[in-house]
This record gives structure tokens, C-alpha cells and sequence, in this order.
């Protein structure tokens, strides 16, 4: 174990640099969802390629796509031993609303053992710790105990709309053993865990017009209908008082767990108290029968995203206005498809559509399909000794309520299963404000790492 | 009749000129509810001073106020003569949605027989009508006819909120006989009207709060309340399936008119066809049991004018948003006390917030009561007799949906009622995009203001 005691050594002695490196990241503004920040997203991507260079003698290509580029880069220098592909994103979530941060969102600033800034947990802070874990061992022994192939896409806040293509056409040269992702996150930072299952994802956008133009709400009020009334009409109505999604054949095929596996969900360490002061919200809400982990990890649920219509400035505008919007995402789990679950969505919205307003319908993103990794996946089995030795307790196996969509493409395309080995927490208002990062997981982030590229290798050709 | 038939040559002769006035005045841009646009504001009033003085011997005042300043102007040179005292306003609603304007807001543009900008029709294009006829008596007879006084706020499109304590501390000076409008507008563009009636209005806003800070929707959407589907279920619920406003006691007080009114209103040249054709919606829409014109003039509405929260950028964020905000104003009859309905609104919105969001409540305009002038106030039979002459068809007399709060602090301070005398048409997209002036009613408009002033003077000094 020498080398990788000094690979160890080596990044605790970068811990500065890796700071310094994730600022500098985080600095691009790379939303991916913004058309006007295209020169950034390149720039993002030239920063990934330059630095995966400095990290030792890696292949490193720019694989372009009708959207955003995506990064790959391979070194293959041990032959029989086993092959991982890691997966991660360098695209970020638009930042709005930009009045409630509490510094500038691409100024990443530390603040209390926790840098903040837009992707600093999601998913720039990961994707480094894969990299600088990586530069560590070639640093030390100038190679690295396993085979690895890396690929970060610039597109998974939109949905990852062209990695299904670009898997499909380089499938030769992506093939691996299995999936290793810096994407993700685990549950607490008190507790380690493993997320072993995710849930799908289908999205769409609609609008609701009404008179042609926008109308004097004293004038004509009460006499049209008015989209926004109509909008919250269509919205209210996608849930009955039970919390549960009215869609006409939303949940089918959705299955409860055996009772065994929900009792066991029911005993890990989730308190609703402590959930609702992470959270500020005054109270948990859902879908009646079920507890909140339930309710985050193994029911779909429905979601409004966006909604918008009239007069939002300041001051007071009497205005009837000739459209309101709405966006809108539903979470799936296993027995779903996306693609019908969207035209359930459409159909439920077309048939309730009130007189005296029109409906246009949009799809907003590629759905995906839920996902489970199986239980003796080798790889996945590595990850629970890492995590095991590093933290002294075994890692908590979870599910996750968001939605990772390459998971069905490495999947359906590739034939590989994916474990995820971020070491973000589901705490870090990814996707809000503030998001932010913990420093000393960046330190235990790149242990783990560095520890799994040699737990990895076969006995024959482990570093003794 | 020497001096009248005088008049209006003058008034024809600077037909061009009165238009340039117009594009010049409405070139400005007087947004009154957006503090960005004060120095504006004071621009306008400046303009609208100088053009006073350049008509004609009044004695012109800048009235400060806590929030804009308006414009007096008064000549009392007709001793024994009635006093009117003239009402309108230079400030405009915002421009938003600026996308939707053929030609830009503050350059206005003439197309077809008609200008477009923001505040042509409300309420520049009138305003200047009265000061161009105004100005056109003095021209020709070097005096006027009766004794003036003009009062030109610019708080009008943020309800006038400053109006009521001004015209309070300057009661002396604004005595008169009755208030002739330059702001309302007529019922169409081929039947001359008189308004006879107003709706009052009350306005609140308010925030529904759900989690602290934005989540991600999918490792939280399901568990706890989203705010936006929170304000759909508020929004949804102040109507029911009749269209009736839910609010607890909001009727309470509102009588139907007796049934020979009733009769009157239905018999009016009103089809909804034609109404939907100039509105662009699908289909009437309203409370059961009331024809549309009842539905605008008779009957209180309670509608949403903006309503917001989440993400509305491009693409796609799955965001559980922390906030959602909605602006909401109702439209009153008599027999409603504003104050008392916006208490009973607030008070529905309060019992009917779900538990897992938090509602916060806020007064967004000053409230008017609904009004109607008596029918034998000689001020509307001279507005009856002008509109006859200039029209050859007795004028229409109906009811606006719209509210002007003015009307109530002319009556409780004044003791004054008001008659609307405005060359604006209810089709001329105020308070929308591509607002517009029909040329046509500015010569009009003159005509009648300048008869106007004429027939009001009492015989033994009427011009001859």
C-alpha cells in the first residue's frame, strides 16, 4: 500500500491547490440552459481539457454535439485490468434568483469551512476530485492501477439531450466495465451512503391564452377569462386532497416496496423536524400513506417548476393578460415510462382546459426512466469498503429523488450500470442559491477516490 | 356664434400642429409606478407647464406630493360665469410586454389614421384635446367663456394615491361647479356615449412562502408544499364553477339593477361575437345569470393581475421554488365599501392558505368606491346636447368597468360630481401593448371641448 499511502500524502499536501482549482472553475459561468452564455460553456470546456492534460498522460478530446461539446479522455495503460468509465457534468444551473445570494454566484467564496458558488456541488467539486485524485497517482507512480475513461458532458441541466447520440456513435470507445459517477450526491454529511436508485424524469411547458392581446382588467375583467385564473385552475387541479396526482393513469404500474424494504427506510436516521429546519418550509406535505423518504425516494410526484403571467414589476398594473405559462416535471420511478407519463400529463391538461382559454404544449427535456443499480455489482461493492474504511461505519444504501438521464443511456447503449461516488450532500441548495460545497469533503472526496482506483485492481497487479 | 365657429377654424387649421403636441407629449415616457422613470415624470410635468402657458393667459402651478407632482392651472376671467374644473393625468401604465409592440412604446407612430404609443388614448391624447381647445378660444377671443381650472395629476395609473390629501389642502382653490374628465373614454367608436357610471376598485398582493430558500424539485418535489402549487389552489378557489367570486360576504350590499335597466343595457348595439372578434378570445366567460355588458358595469369581478414564481428563463430548471407572488384587484359596485372588501379577501386568502406555506399580505393601491352621476347635473345635459350636435345621435349613456379612485375624492372633498367627457374609445388597447389614438376623434374632441366651453356660459355672456 506505499503508493497509495504517498498518493494520499500528495493530496494532502495539494489541499490548497484543489481550493484554488475548483474557484477557478467555478468562475465560468457555464449554464448550459442560457444561449447567451455559449462563449462561456466553451470556455468551461477548454478549461476541463487543459487541466485533465496537466493531471498526467491522459488522451483528451473535445467531442462536439449539436448542443454543447462534451469532454473525453482515456488512459489505458493497464492492461488486464479492469476498465471504468467516470461520468460527470461541467454545466451548471442558471443562477436566478441572483438577488438572494449572498455572494456573487460565480465569485465562488469560502465562507466557514464551505465554498459557495453556482456549481460548486453540482457538479464541479466532484468532477476535480475524480481529476485531482487521478493527477495524484500518476504524480506518484506515473500511472495509474486501473484502467479509466473519463466523460463530462455540458449538457445534464438540460436534460443531457445529445449524449444519448454521442454514447451511441463512440460505444467502441466508451466501453468499460461498468460506470463510475462524480455525479449525484450523498444523503448527509453525517452519515455515508451510496445512492443505489433514482428516479426518473419527464418535463414539459404550456401556455394558456385567452384574448388575443393583453386587456384593462377593469374594462374587460369578468367577462373573458382570464389565463391566470384559468393557469392556477389547470395547476390546482393536478392534485386531489389526498397529495396524490389526478392524471389519469399516472401510477400505473407503479408497485409499493416489499414491507420489509420500507420499514427499513422507515429506521434510517431521517427526522421530519430536522428535515423541516434544513428546509424552512413549515411543514412536510405529500401523498397521503407515505413518510417523507417515501415520498422523495419511491413515489412520483409532480411538480410545477415555473409559472408566470401579467404584471410582475413594481407597482400595481390592471392588467387581464393574454397568456400565462407554466412549466412542469414529474419525477418517475420504476414501472414508468416517460414518454407516456408526458402524454398522460397532456391529455389530463387538453381535457380539463376550460372554455374561453386556449392550451399550447411543449416538451421541456428528454425524460428518463427511474433506475437501480443491482446489489452485487462489483463495482459497487468496492465503493461500500472505501466508504467503510473512511468513515469507520458502513455507508447507508439509499435512493435518490432526483434524476441522473445518462443512467438509462450508459444502460440502454453501453449495457453498464452506474455507482455513484459523489461527494456532494443533498444539503448544498444545488439548483438555489448559495449553493455551496464542503472543504473537508474535498479532502475525503479525493481519499475515496484515490483509495478506489486501487481497491479496484485485480490482486495480481495491485501497488504493494 | 361668431366667436365659436372661429374657434373651430383655428382648432382645424393647427390640425397637424395638434397631433405634433401629442407625439410629442406621449414621446415621453411617464411610467409612474417604476422609480426608474421619475426624472421622466418630472419631464412630462415640466412639458405639460410649458404647453399650459404657451395656450394662453392661465396661471400655471407645479403642486408637489410625496410621490409625483401634479399640474394646475386656472383663469378666472369670467365673472358670473360657471367654474369647471377640468380633471385628467400625464403619467402612463408601463409598457411591458415590450415585444409585443409593432412600433416602439415612447416613439409615437402613425399608422392608418391612428398613433400608436403608450398613453396616447390614456389619457395624453384627451388631456391635450381639452388644453388644444383651451388654447384655441384664447387665440381667437383673447379669453374664454366660462371660468377654468385644470388639475393634471400623475399618480392617476398608480391610484391616485397622493391626489386625495392634495386636493384636501388645496379645497379653496379648487372650487367649482362640477369636474368635466378628460380621462374615461367612450363605448365605441360609432355610437357617441356618456358615461354615467364607474366600478370602484380595491387591489392587494401577496407572497406564499413554502421552504426558506429554493429547492431542487426532484430530491424534494413531493415532500414538501410547493408554493406554486399552494397559490394555484388560492387563485383556483376565489371563483367557483358559476364564476361567482367564493370570497365570504363579497356580494353583500350589491343590488341588480331594476329590471327596465336591465332591459335598457341588453337592448344597447352590443354583440359578443363582435366582442370576441375585437378581443381575440375563444368564448365570453363570466358570472352565470348576467349578459357581458352587465358583467363589465354592473357586477363586481375580483382578477388576478400578475402572478409569478419559480423558474420563467429559457430551458428547463427543476426548481421547487421558495416563493410565489400574485397581484389581485376587484372591480366595485355600489353598495361595496373598498376597504371592507379587501378585508374579506384578505381574510379568504388567509383561511384558505393549506398548511406547509405561509401567506404574506400587502395593500397595492388606495381603494375607490363605485360611482354615478345624477342625471339632470347640468353639466352632463351640455354634454348631451354637444355630443347630439357633433354626432347627429343622442349619445348612448352607460357604465365603465374601469375605476377612476378621483371620482370619490371630488365628491367627499369637493362636494363635486364629474362628468366624463373623453375622446378615447374602449377598443384603444390601454394598458396593452400597441395602445392607440384614432386621429379622427382628436378634431372631434376639439370641436367638442370648444363647444363645450361655449354652450356652459350663461346666456347674458354668451359669446354672440
Amino acid at each position: 500500500m506505499t503508493a497509495l499511502t504517498d498518493v494520499l500524502d500528495t493530496l494532502a499536501s495539494r489541499a490548497d491547490d484543489s481550493l484554488a482549482d475548483l474557484q477557478a472553475f467555478a468562475a465560468i459561468p457555464s449554464v448550459s440552459a442560457v444561449p447567451a452564455h455559449a462563449q462561456d460553456m466553451e470556455r468551461a470546456c477548454r478549461w476541463l481539457m487543459e487541466r485533465l492534460q496537466a493531471a498526467g498522460p491522459l488522451t483528451t478530446e473535445r467531442w462536439a454535439t449539436p448542443g454543447h461539446p462534451a469532454v473525453y479522455a482515456e488512459w489505458l495503460g493497464a492492461p488486464g485490468q479492469p476498465t471504468m468509465l467516470v461520468y460527470g457534468h461541467y454545466d451548471v444551473q442558471p443562477p436566478d434568483p441572483l438577488d438572494e445570494w449572498q455572494s456573487p454566484p460565480f465569485t465562488p467564496t469560502v465562507r466557514d469551512g464551505r465554498v459557495y458558488g453556482r456549481g460548486v456541488s453540482d457538479d464541479k467539486g466532484p468532477l476535480l476530485i475524480a481529476v485531482q485524485a487521478i493527477g495524484a497517482w500518476f504524480s506518484v507512480t506515473g500511472r495509474l492501477p486501473v484502467n479509466v475513461k473519463l466523460l463530462f458532458e455540458g449538457e445534464e441541466e438540460v436534460g443531457s439531450r445529445h449524449l444519448p447520440d454521442l454514447v451511441r456513435a463512440n460505444a467502441d470507445r466508451l466501453r468499460a466495465d461498468f460506470v463510475l459517477s462524480a455525479d449525484g450526491g450523498m444523503w448527509s454529511a453525517e452519515h455515508p451512503s451510496l445512492t443505489v436508485r433514482a428516479r426518473g424524469l419527464t418535463a414539459l411547458e404550456f401556455t394558456v391564452t385567452g384574448p388575443a392581446t393583453d386587456l384593462h382588467s377593469g374594462r374587460h375583467g369578468g367577462s373573458v377569462h382570464n389565463p391566470l385564473h384559468a393557469i392556477s385552475e389547470l395547476v390546482a387541479g393536478l392534485h386531489d386532497r389526498a397529495g396524490r396526482v389526478t392524471v389519469d393513469g399516472f401510477y400505473d404500474g407503479v408497485q409499493d416496496r416489499p414491507p420489509h424494504e420500507r420499514d427499513a427506510v422507515r429506521r434510517l436516521p431521517f427526522h421530519d423536524d430536522a428535515y423541516l429546519a434544513q428546509t424552512g418550509a413549515p411543514a412536510v406535505h405529500g401523498e397521503a400513506g407515505y413518510s417523507t423518504l417515501e415520498r422523495q425516494w419511491d413515489r412520483p410526484t409532480l411538480e410545477v417548476n415555473g409559472l408566470w403571467g401579467g404584471y410582475t414589476g413594481e407597482g400595481s398594473k390592471t392588467v387581464l393578460p393574454s397568456r400565462a405559462h407554466a412549466k412542469l416535471s414529474a419525477r418517475l420511478v420504476p414501472g414508468q415510462d416517460p414518454d407516456r407519463v408526458r402524454t398522460l400529463i397532456e391529455t389530463h391538461l387538453r381535457t380539463h382546459t376550460p372554455p374561453g382559454v386556449t392550451l399550447d404544449l411543449r416538451e421541456a427535456a428528454h425524460g428518463a426512466r427511474a433506475y437501480a443499480v443491482p446489489h452485487d455489482l462489483p463495482g459497487l461493492q468496492v465503493a461500500r469498503d472505501v466508504l467503510t474504511d473512511l468513515y469507520g461505519q458502513p455507508p447507508l444504501e439509499v435512493g435518490m429523488g432526483g434524476s441522473i438521464p445518462i443512467l438509462q443511456t450508459f444502460q440502454e447503449v453501453l449495457g453498464l450500470h452506474t455507482v455513484f461516488f459523489s461527494f456532494a450532500v443533498g444539503d448544498e441548495d444545488i439548483h438555489a442559491p448559495n449553493e455551496f460545497f464542503r472543504l473537508h469533503r474535498i479532502q475525503e472526496g479525493q481519499r475515496a477516490w484515490a483509495s478506489y482506483l486501487a481497491r479496484l485492481a485485480r490482486p495480481e497487479d495491485h501497488p504493494a
